[in-house]
């Protein structure tokens, strides 16, 4: 909006232009929901649904929108029925299931691959499906990642074999659940951020992530950032975004 | 109590002896508390007057009853003018205040000092308080101790040096504020009980304690028990009690 | 991994040899999941899955890889048909669900049963899934147990009817849901450690176990450590661990 | 009000009367405050003041208003400057400060003491404040009071020597703190109603009384009620409340 | 058992008598439950299986036992195939389910009705599950009750309609949920204890009965006391002690 | 009531028909429910029932006492299911399901519509059965809306087009999930009152929607005030008594 | 800023002029604050600023700002130390300080008083800061308002004897603390919008407001609306918004 | 750690030399602190003190030894009197207060400034303070800063002129108290990764930052990651370094 106005002006685009524009175009409106093409091309990432709340309908609705404009199409905490439905339209033969990662990819743009690979660390394997998250989410982005897994601070060479490769990465997601211990060790053996991922895995005081959301975000450990619990998408996100400054930073 | 119904069943004392002791001898009644002498005896430990929400002439009073016994006080969470108090009654020259640890000790029965030495970690400078707590009760019950201090997991390799010695431990006390993540990961270097102390050293999302409590409670490294938030005597008495029970086994 | 560095220091293990075993030999990968062999060794305990999270799929290669050492295996927390998709690998004819314990149990080595006995006390009927979960534990473990249950503080005379048995112990289990002022009670009544599980038997203001969690760490009975809510597991290992160095100890 | 339209149904009041009774009697208006006088009719009990979040010289006219009809006042979680600003009117040279229940007491109708004596329970020394309020309260209402401090449940051979005296009792109140388990141990011990009053003495995880008051809430032992943390004076209200419907019963 | 001391020291029961009493007669073992068949004599009320977390066989084995001795048995939060399992049995034709309470009733001794009547006062329609459970408790107890329904404060004028009512009781129950105003209400307008339910009744930020919990802890109404939430069975249980001591006292 | 006690004043009303009017009048009694016909002559708007926690039965014969008198009717929260057994009775073929804000309408009297339009705003797709239950609420009542939905803050633009809009209305609901940032967002466009409800949409650290309610309290936008989470109904109501208050203003 | 493009639309304002319109004039940038002067033609209230965490330095120098402008001024929750500094700048004669609502109050404007009254409604005596806070706001906005202090539920009659009064307004500020019933209680009496105000009054379990907040968002009274703990200005503000739309109110 | 078994590996270092290393070398040991010298080299940052809970004297021994090694030194979260302590050693002369960032800062290296600009955005003048250390940590690691304050989403148009600026940044810091949402706003204005720092600022229902927290964390808008309520100093570090990845980028 801001660009608008600059371009208004610089004389580029005309008052009438401009407002007709500001109105009409950043967004496509279904009724329900609000459809924001341009969004790809700020952030140079796909359109996402996230799919809870929304009904199967609204979804293809949705989706068909976004795909129409040739963009990439990420599709999260997707059911299978709601993929089922998708299919069904015969519209997107190259939509695909993400079973791990409970999402809804459909690439219709190819990104060429990113240079560096993001480690995705995770404490268990039940923190997989989160873990599955992001790396779909990185992968449709452009982002090549890494998954290490199982790699809890109860057993520390498990983790500690990894380090040189660790120490490497520009960013990286660590994923964890029930006391969450594992981004505050790895914040203090690299030098480099560090995206941090509660997940609701645990029972009982771990009070469905709570105690990893607070355990992360009182890391004593430099560079360590938060984002919700079992929000792999947004980890996903912010890291590829860093990588990608770092990559087509121009002199 | 059950000891004495015991000693009715095999004669040893006659009913009117068992009932009078029952009522009169386990405690002795200053009007505004009750003192249990034979605690020391039972549990192998001295009488702990916990000082918090007490008047200072209350604690005299309590702390008067207990030392008359020739037993070893201790008074934790003690101000200093409440040490003050105590010794200008001129009746206890042996008292001393353990500024650190917050807390009075009248040593009167010196205890064979233990064979093991506990290891008393904490993460951070800020955790010692606590950890003197632990000190000063263990010592007072006759157990060695070490002190290792600022061993947090953000600079790991501080820890690590101490590993050999944290495996020859037959018990360990692991203090840690702000993300706790320190026991579990002491935990996983051990193969005996650790005892986890959290603390409310922290700000913000810490919670005063409780973010250090719930990541210790969600620990995944087997044998990690955890008590109150900066309960630095509690945990020394457990550990004490367990070295105890393996120094005096008796085959 | 300190021990690998002591061996190369003393000359016992060359460099490379070192070094390859720190990175290859502690763990075996199975792409999700990372396998400890070593820590029955370093532990004395038996390899353990904890099985929500994962899908039987993984459970079952996991556990496969895990019984292939020969080691005795635990699978806590086990649905029924996860039992039933290791009982169809037809490789395991040894291993046998315990419904009570929602566990999965596989003794391949017998140990020597200990000489103590663990008491194992919950505070009502409900409390009982919690308590066969640190049965079984203990038992794989070698450690024999004796379960008293329904005993809580509202009938105070069941308990005290115990109170003997209990005084003879060297560590007691106490499990209670709802109030859990049990932990209390016991720790009041012995000498011994206590070690509190909180369950989350209760309904209202019980708060999923968040009322008997609260009531054991602010138990005022010297002695008492807490574990998190339900975890019937960890209280059994800690309870062995501490049985354990009592029987082992070596002058 | 509902007595009034009854009279007014028998024809004992006039329209006009009741009206005006129903507008002007019921309460005096300071401006700021309204003062209810035939509460202490309506009740059986003195007006009361809850001093905090009031100014010194609010409580002072409040006061004067309620003693000018020659009720009982009582002036619950009192400052001394708010006693000595009473007593600088020189009107009250019958009123006292109750320092250790901060409690303003002017009796101007001596009431005939209770039949019964009504015992208030202590788990410490700590909870004495709260006692002290329960027994200044009862005490202005008529009602006989016993004091039995310190009897926690770490020590329960101190407790059971009172229960032959609780068991005498019409209702008992019980005020604990810290894990606030000694109402659930007194429910169990007697057939009257117990009435709970967790208390904010404690730290850590106690969060202020919140521990106490979850225990108290649920206790498995039939006929416990609770109040709000330290809430002396509710729990002698209604446990004077109880006696009086028992002493007054009229067949 | 402390009665048991004093028949001791009275000579009425013999030292060999009194110790096997204490040990063997006051419970049942059944193994996973220990029935205690003297509360009914010591408080006046049925033996009570508080349902959720038990089997559906130990329940009825529980049942069986208490039945046996020809007392009456109340199982409170009862599935009605738990009653189903009971029915199969053939051994109890008079017990009866009770829907709307949840609750199984088994009616086996014929108490003489009480002579005063206890209200239970529900906000709403939607409370009335847990004023069955009161009602059914108190019935089964001797106590006669009346049901007063849907008079939230909302429509204050429907309350009032009952207050001539309230102010003849000697105790009345206030059950409430959302926002749980109801007992400071009814508190105002009368001048005998009411015992306060909150109710789960509610959505968003009642939290499941939180919200008329921390309500009706902070009544500024004298003489309200609190039960856990959804607790109509400890409100019953209470109000019956409190009128039964009523109409039993002997001068 | 107090309008009675006035008409009694004036003598428009003898006693004994105002007595027996306070009683009776009101409301009427169903057993379970008190059915209170006159508050839609006081508030304006139809009788409402809350469904959930009643059970079909009761909500049919509620519906069917509210229809009798005329009245509109809006049962909120309702399943699809007791539409259907309000449709079997055959009574109220005027009756409708409306699915999306799962409410049942039965229109009897149409009201002349509102001069002004209210907006309902939400954040995103998934907030819409939240809003159409306020558009169904607020039809009945006579008020005409605009759904504005989809146009959370993560892409202002989308508000922003309607910004001229929203400045034309009395009043504006904002119905936002997640953060809930949206509510200060507009409150801080426009200078009318902005009526707020946080919607549990979102997950994790959402926390069932306390981070939204959190977040619209403490708005720094003047004229944001907050209904209870998810609830659409108190809003619409609230709302449309503003606009009413407006246009019917009489000078 | 949309009414600066709806003005360059329609050719009022040219691009160069809006532009830099939108760039500058909306605020004064004073380094560490940005004023918003226009603020007051929107909304029509005072320019306000909220003093804590911000130094007297600061305060002076936005009051400075803003009153600069001819603007009225209120500065809330302001100690009076602040309004010493600000007195001191000889500047503003006419500032004053309110003591009992915590707020600094320069009128320079003086309004038309509003025809309507708002009533601010208190449940206690210690209620009134917030009360009073409320009072100033409307006042400097021209609201006349009329006070009712200590009109808590726990004396019903008190309230009920300015239901005529209170049925009149248009809108009503309820303001209460510990239970927080009152709101649900005046939005059952009354036909207009009720704002209510929670107060951090109380102790224990009213946990700093928390307890009446809840109360307020749960209430089954419809028409209530919440704000923050505490927070008169802003029930001031939008109860002055409805009546300000009702009086000016264009046909 | 890891690169000296690399480097062991390689040769370069021999066993005895590495062991050597890995015990001594990495810290120093103070007794009560442990200084982690070759963290500068490893992260790029000073040594950094957090002060509460450490005393002057641990504090200035800790500067001290810092400092010897010609590092740049940052205390954080320190009073004046500790200023003064250091200031009073006379061995820092180059050593000064930053009375708004309450940090201590000790420039001995002069880092060649950042060719990109980082912004401080802050909603309020009240989080002024957090923003200051946060501007305090970014320049002592050579990070340019600008700080834009008082930009909150009350009134978005302060917050629109600077647009563009933000626009042009790879990382911006948002700082904001109260309802927190300044985050999510500008995440959806901008591609870059934004770090969100609640504050405590703001009262009631902010729960000393609660609110703002789980605003942050709730975001809708991608790319932001949260700190620990407060933490400036973490959110500084993370930018910085993400910074310095994309200056210091080696193709």
């Amino acid at each position: 909006m801001e660009n608008l106005l600059q371009q208004v002006k610089k004389g580029e685009v005309t008052i009438d232009e401009a407002v007709e524009k500001l109105r009409h175009l950043p967004y496509e409106d279904l009724g329900f929901a609000r459809i924001d093409h341009h969004r790809q091309l700020r952030q140079g990432f796909p359109e996402v649904i996230y799919c809870p709340g929304k009904t199967n309908e609204q979804i293809v609705k949705i989706f068909s929108a976004l795909a129409a404009k040739g963009n990439n199409v990420l599709a999260t905490r997707a059911e299978e029925d709601t993929f089922e439905a998708i299919a069904q339209t015969g519209k997107f033969p190259a939509a695909r299931y993400e079973k791990q990662a409970r999402a809804i990819v459909l690439k219709q743009n190819e990104l060429s691959p990113s240079k560096t690979v993001l480690p995705i660390v995770t404490a268990g394997t039940a923190d997989l499906p989160v873990a599955y998250e992001a790396k779909v989410t990185a992968e449709i982005m452009g982002q090549r990642t890494e998954l290490i897994s199982d790699v809890g601070v109860a057993g520390l060479h498990r983790l500690l074999a990894h380090v040189p490769k660790l120490q490497e990465a520009n960013v990286i997601i660590v994923i964890a659940g029930m006391e969450g211990a594992l981004a505050s060790v790895v914040g203090g053996l690299v030098s480099c951020p560090v995206i941090a991922v509660p997940t609701s895995v645990g029972y009982g005081a771990s009070f469905e992530g709570l105690s990893a959301l607070l355990t992360m975000l009182n890391s004593c450990s430099s560079g360590v950032t938060v984002v919700n619990i079992d929000n792999g998408f947004s980890a996903a996100v912010t890291a590829t975004l860093i990588n990608k400054k770092i990559e087509t930073r121009t002199d």
